[in-house]
């Protein structure tokens, strides 16, 4: 095969892996339902993938990676946002679904928890980062560090990640991003 | 046995069952590990509850019953501060445990989600109440509605719970929590 064909057989794994384990959990995600999500065969599957620990890993990082994108180019107010607007997609409920598996390995599973600290740490730098470019443009509270600031934000992600994956309804979730927003902007 | 002695026993399991939720899930809570965690025999567990679904169900009960009392008394901003201040204690481990896998539960058991709606109900109106109080005595901001800052003190909450549980660290989440109560006072 190409690369071209190569990369684009990873990438219809990935697809394949990340909804299956945002429907199944990761225990719940058997190589059976692996095949079956993918469409594709596990000789081809696990020629791209050592075992689905790796294919595991690789979802959750390309996810990490797209958020530390997101992160340093609109902030994570915006990831928010828009994680709010595809509240209902399938795409949304695969990232979720990830999400969730990734915490749930950082608390039940020490080996994986030491593998994600540097992802997790890339995912707060950019926050950090951006954050200390808005104090530079004077946007920023300036009352509180940026790592207070950073952290506050954090919390509020995690408590839409939350509140989302659970099917909490979301009515009042877009005045309540606004709030976010307001606590960290220096007040006009 | 005496219904105190009942009562007792009742109390035994339940914590004993709080600790195994929490620490292997409710999947990976079998009965032999309920059994250790308890100090009890299989016969005197399934003698108080039918099954381990409706042993893990007045776990929940028992921690959302306990929460709704809290939040109306001090508020879920107190609930937080508890939380934060007690965040090694193995108590406060099984409360993030139990509520990591009922959210997990509400995402991938129908039928869970519909049982539960009313606990979760339950302590959303404890948290709107005492909003509405505070809102009468002046001290809550008042540009925003009420069901608008209850959605953001329990995204907050959801939020708290998810990091104290991945065992991030901890070190600005008392400052956190004081932008979070800031958020939603008037403004002196």
């Amino acid at each position: 095969m190409s690369q071209d064909r190569l990369d684009a057989r990873r990438r219809q794994i990935l697809a394949g892996a990340r909804t299956c384990f945002a429907r199944h959990g990761y225990e719940g995600a058997t190589v059976r339902l692996l095949e079956q999500e993918t469409g594709l065969s596990r000789g081809a599957i696990f020629h791209h993938f050592r075992d689905k620990d790796s294919l595991f890993l690789a979802v959750a990082e390309d996810d990490a990676a797209a958020m530390v994108e997101t992160v340093a180019r609109d902030g994570l107010v915006q990831v928010m946002r828009d994680l709010l607007a595809g509240a209902t997609s399938p795409e949304t409920a695969g990232w979720l679904g990830t999400q969730l598996e990734v915490s749930r390995r950082l608390r039940t599973d020490p080996a994986f928890a030491s593998r994600w600290a540097a992802r997790a740490e890339a995912i707060a730098a950019a926050t950090r980062d951006r954050l200390a470019r808005q104090r530079e443009a004077g946007v920023l509270r300036d009352d509180v560090p940026v790592a207070v600031l950073a952290q506050f934000l954090e919390l509020a992600y995690d408590g839409l990640v939350l509140q989302l994956a659970m099917g909490r309804p979301a009515d009042h979730l877009g005045p309540v991003l606004d709030l976010v927003e307001a606590a960290v902007r220096k007040t006009p």
